[in-house]
């Protein structure tokens, strides 16, 4: 059995021979409308009704992607906007994917330091205190996070110790896909460098206080696939880090630039794709969007395809 | 009636005679020993009482505090690790000091771009969409948020939309409290400023866009009280900026330091303390920490007067 995080991942890899990782960033206009009415019908509580929506949707997408995928990428804000009742269905999916063998990022990009970035660490990674002071797993315990470390270390040093402990991972911001509103990552340093590389360099840096049994860092990085010249420099600065890549499909990156940041084994990245494949069943002419599970495994089977064309 | 957050804040500061923010962050070993044990009998679901312990007290707090505070600020991580049942508490948190006539920040730090901040920014100042397609307010909703905008303007536009439209703020990180470990903040750019001078300035630009009748810019910055030399720098680059100031009290920062970054009117600063609070009736030798109420009120007088006599 692989010891850490990444060496989990690479097996998970080739055992399903995919690098697809699914995002679960369920938006109203983007769920099926035979399910909207059903629970619309079935819960008064407006909030309570959305919630359950998407947790049913996300089973169903689930069942549907849990052998083509290697993990899904729940992004928290759109469960949050539901606060209490979101979050029971954040917790819901990320159980169900859990049981489902897939590996779960939890998208969250927390950004704090001090005693908040510990409780974020415990909430995540670790474990939580209860009232009689005994330890727990929190109901957001997944196998890895994306986080926001531009404050520096302070945000990092308490996930750092729960990744090799628990066999976890973070993602850090690096490079995020947005044009052109990403201004402050590009701001230049005195040597030339644009903020980005130089978080790269931090990252690469802090990575050796977690590597795994294949050479891989267990602190990974977020890079936009928008950004294929960036990936490749990206990936010079960090040469033992897995990426994380969102912007493919729907948010308008190709496959050839997804996987533009892998090493010289044709390794060290997963690709996100969200709507592309969750909301695939749109414009498809299905009466209420019935048979929307079909069309979702199509998209999933045809992008971890194309993925691995890519790659070759 | 004042028509932005921040002429609503300064009429409420000008009542209250108060610069004082009372942060309502709870961790287990901050507890009041009585509230724990009754908790821990009352709920099986050891998550769940803790969540509902928390609720209990802040809501004892908020009694105590919420006419010598102008505002609370909660810091979500400290909920969040409860999960959804943690979520329920931050809620009627919000809920409880609104009725008592307190601002509230909500201390979230999020840093995302896109749809995710767009999400963010209908959670917390804005509406959400239900199943039908319309919109309500979520359970979430707040007079202000911290940000972490160290992407760009892709994490901050979402939000300016709403500040005029919601009478809303943001609190856009700039420079924490934290000591040694805020490296990111301080890398060099070209002309030799630390990163965090240069989203000062971005701060400040961007701030012109959500002016309120008194001149002062709805976009504020958290400015860590460690650091008051920093925080007249940022006074410079921030002229018509309100700053909200972590780390006084038991934090580490005196009453001299937090309002550093006051204006040439005296004002433009409100202080955060959290458990030298909230906190304070440990070590008062109480029989299992009955009458924590008491100690609550009297440390948050003396914040606010000690505040008060720096200010002069």
């Amino acid at each position: 059995m692989p010891k850490t995080f990444v060496d989990k991942l690479i097996q998970n890899i080739k055992n399903k021979n995919s690098i697809l990782c699914v995002g679960l960033d369920p938006q109203i206009k983007y769920l099926p409308r035979i399910l909207k009415q059903e629970f619309q019908n079935a819960y008064p509580n407006k909030i309570e009704a959305a919630a359950r929506c998407i947790l049913e949707f996300n089973q169903k997408v689930i069942d549907n992607i849990f052998d083509i995928a290697v993990c899904v990428k729940p992004q928290i804000a759109f469960y949050e906007q539901y606060g209490s009742f979101g979050l029971y269905a954040f917790e819901e999916t990320i159980k169900y994917a859990q049981k489902k063998d897939l590996m779960v990022l939890a998208d969250v990009k927390r950004g704090d330091g001090g005693d908040t970035a510990l409780a974020y660490s415990n909430t995540y990674l670790g474990k939580i205190e209860t009232l009689d002071q005994s330890s727990l797993e929190s109901q957001l315990n997944v196998d890895a996070v994306t986080l926001n470390i531009s404050i520096g270390s302070a945000c990092l040093d308490p996930f750092i110790e729960k990744i090799i402990e628990n066999q976890k991972a973070v993602f850090a911001v690096v490079k995020t896909s947005f044009k052109p509103n990403s201004e402050i990552e590009n701001f230049k340093l005195e040597n030339g460098q644009p903020v980005w590389e130089k978080i790269a360099e931090f990252v690469n840096q802090k990575g050796e206080e977690a590597i795994g049994e294949k050479g891989y860092q267990n602190l990974g990085a977020v890079i936009g696939a928008t950004y294929p010249k960036e990936a490749k420099i990206a990936r010079k600065l960090m040469p033992k880090t897995w990426f994380l890549v969102p912007g493919y499909g729907a948010q308008g990156a190709a496959a050839k630039d997804a996987v533009a940041g892998i090493d010289q084994n044709g390794r060290g990245v997963i690709v996100n794709s969200a709507r592309g494949i969750t909301a695939s069943f749109l414009n498809k002419d299905l009466k209420s969007d019935q048979g929307f599970e079909k069309e979702i495994r199509k998209a999933a089977i045809a992008s971890r395809n194309e993925l691995n064309e890519a790659l070759k």
